[in-house]
């Protein structure tokens, strides 16, 4: 499967990562997570070189990892610092190690070249919060459970560009009738895309009615923020009808961002990390509850969807070939994220004259911070 | 694998198809089946051609399916009539239909060639009860659960033709030690094969004594009866020693047909529906329930023999090669199947000089009726 | 995968078998367990060559088994005796049958060549308990219960030349730290692998302290012997510090024979048996539950291992590449076993000249005896 390298993945929640060893695999690489003493985290492959028994079957030492089956001791950085029962390290005992960094309560790792990797291009598109690690007087966050989904990550980043589908798949939740044959309107900025939808005059989504109070119909956005090659930010919520538009009217509605970090553990699954946040209610733990709750309710309405398409798609039997007006978002993003790929493996590529064509362009640099408030 | 396509099989009991969207593969091919609002049956390929999400995870909406994912909605002939977020409705937006009709209690489909499903071709070899549904005063019904065997079909059609296997297989229900070494009689007519055995003087099958209260022994017949590809009438009883062997004198009798009707789901599995009819006891609800649970059993030492051989087939290492006297059966519906399989493909090629070579000849149709009293 | 078959094998312990069948694969052989009336072991295909059916699940008829779905009737030889319906048993009525017999409580059987099997190449290097059938008033008895592990036997018989391992996967029951920097010794003698370590003046097993009631500290031993291809006798025990390190020494401290016996069942899983003999407590039962227990803890700890690592290498993504001091055995091991398949495979293939190459040399025949006080 040809897979975006170059990139940061959230691989876990901070609070997954400790001082036991956790071993979770991105990207098709096996991968032991854990924290150094000093709270750091690091990440190798989870593979001893000697046997190949999985590194997160041994014991944390300090801050190094020893083999469960003969005890080789790595440090963080792979490299071995001790063989039992020999003086020498064989030049060969390495293992490799991942960039790791902590952001936004989340740990992220880098598949691709280490040589490329760069905090800089951690995702910061909410800086607000991002800045004060989800921590900010002005919004409330909850943060969803980590969620394991048996379908190919497209499948998902597909589904959040896509407002569509929110009124047949989240009938209970988040979807109303009112919504089904209003057109979308799909924007890209860079290899940011951008899809949005006003509902007018209609009632609002189950999930909000009880915090908004409103005494009739509202007005309702969706604003879908994806950042390939699978970052989303969902941009949802009503104010009372025939307010203006504007980020500041939005403000002083009810008013939600959904952030969505999704990480390939193979072709066909996905790690699927989750939060909330929102401008109501913001320091109530019980409201931080329900919406989780509500979300668990959504989210798993998704995942019975799209696994049965994985499913489905697996039988070679059946082609689709139905292309409709609210697949724009879906077109525009495949095509981004394969053109992100090429660009990735021909830089990769020695050219002929022997010199590398040169580091991918950082994606979704050049796109607009969608809360400018 | 080759399957004869043109020819209805049971999909369901009709009281598993109703208001509500019942996925089921047949034939390899997934299926949704329904009823309309007027009660006839439907079936559709379980595939949107949008995204592939299984129509059965929609909703049925008056005689249409509204998929679960964005809400394109199919008439029953596979017509999208709805496409929403826009006026126009692709052409392309088009599901295969299967032609379905209720028959004798179940619902039947056509995997193959539309044009040719007519429902004169539907099964009709017990004309008294499948006239009036399966209800006939005369003769008592008992319907057994919708079984799933993990075996192909043929491993199940053959043991229908294979009278000597009772008394292995089915030794607390249905098998005598005295018919051990009885030989079987092999009659095919048109296409239509019937295996014979009669047990003179012994034992009644355990699951007829009680019903027959016979004095001592008495004369034991099995006809079974195949109707390729699938399906299976075994006439079976026992009367007193030295009657008659005439329709006539069996129905004086303890007389049982067990109905089987087999449908392939893949290459290793088989829908199984069956029922038997009586004539005795005819209105006695607990003796229907009491033939459903000896039945049950007795199927059950069959799917575990079967399921045995299946995986045991599964291993390129061991082969069979020794036939035996009571193969014939086998070894006549393998060849009768095969052929017709190969008339249907040759008929489905265009011949050299561009027309067809023709609709394949109805299987079945020339046989005669076993009950015929 | 190349296996060795000109060899005798454990395929159950004595008590799993008896008068009704056992169905168990050995060497990829799907094989049928039972005794006869006389209580001699006989193995047969589990398959009947007529529908592929296990035999297994047949019945035992006197010395013959009745295939379970026409009653064809095998002798203990595999040759047909009965074919019901018919007077003539077809030649090719017959089914393989492999040379079995009892041995130190186990049923072996042999699954190449039946004219090289001989009860001479039987594993019968603890002369004094196997002559005797495991009793013996000098040792107490032990014996495991059957296990199964999904791994090759090779990382399980690797693992019992692997005195290093115990240290890091052991701790709480076999293994000390003191241990872990003290170097191996490997010898071969013949085909037969002799790995040892001495750990001087350290603590003792955790397992063997309650019955050492040491003072202090111990002098440590364990001798490996691996006889090729998947038997192991392990020798270990502690006596005090200082003592000689002869045969006599040994038997006055707490000193343990632990025998593994390895069989393939497929290429990647194992039929695992073991029994301990000791020369302490011979007589109380509590005490051979006691370390029934502690091994079986023990063996679950190696279980762990080695199915994660026969999963990690199912991953062809990650290679080996380290090698070890201490991996000295398992590398003449799998050097030796190697040889042993190639000389099988090369005697098996008649020469150019038409001659048989020869038989293969019987392995482990010519190593010494590792008990020989």
């Amino acid at each position: 499967m040809a897979l975006l390298r170059n990139c940061w993945y959230v691989a876990a929640w901070g609070h997954e990562v400790g001082r036991t060893l956790l071993g979770r695999k991105v990207l098709e690489e096996p991968m032991v997570l854990y924290r150094t003493e000093s709270g750091a985290p690091a990440a190798l492959l989870d593979r001893c070189p000697h046997r190949l028994l999985p590194l997160s079957k041994g014991t944390l030492k300090g801050d190094t990892i020893e083999c469960g089956y003969h005890g080789l001791t790595f440090d963080c950085s792979g490299q071995c610092v001790r063989a039992p029962g020999q003086e020498r390290i064989p030049p060969t005992a390495q293992v490799r190690s991942f960039p790791a960094v902590e952001h936004m309560g989340m740990v992220w790792v880098w598949p691709g070249d280490p040589l490329l990797a760069d905090k800089v291009k951690l995702f910061d598109q909410l800086p607000q919060w991002a800045a004060s690690q989800l921590a900010s007087p002005a919004w409330g966050l909850n943060i969803g459970p980590y969620t394991h989904v048996k379908a190919n990550y497209q499948l998902l980043t597909e589904n959040l560009v896509d407002p569509a589908h929110v009124t047949y798949v989240h009938k209970s939740t988040l979807g109303t009738a009112a919504m089904a044959d209003i057109p979308i309107e799909t924007t890209q900025i860079g290899d940011t895309l951008l899809v949005t939808r006003w509902t007018p005059d209609s009632p609002a989504a189950p999930i909000l009615q009880r915090f908004g109070k409103w005494p009739g119909n509202v007005d309702r956005w969706q604003y879908y923020w994806l950042y390939p090659p699978s970052i989303a930010v969902v941009d949802f919520g009503s104010h009372l009808p025939g307010m203006e538009r504007t980020e500041v009217a939005r403000d002083e509605g009810i008013r939600i961002y959904s952030c969505h970090f999704l990480t390939p553990e193979t072709e066909a699954s996905t790690h699927y990390f989750w939060l909330q946040l929102r401008n109501f209610a913001q320091t109530d733990a019980a409201v931080s509850q329900d919406i989780v709750d509500q979300f668990v309710l959504a989210f798993d309405e998704d995942k019975t969807i799209l696994e049965a398409i994985q499913e489905a798609e697996a039988d070679p039997r059946v082609e689709t070939g139905v292309k409709l007006a609210l697949d724009s978002g879906s077109v525009r993003l495949r095509r981004t994220v394969a053109r992100l790929i090429d660009e990735e493996q021909a830089a990769a590529t020695p050219s002929p004259s022997g010199t590398s064509a040169g580091v991918p362009a950082r994606h979704g640099a050049k796109s607009p911070t969608p809360v400018s408030h």
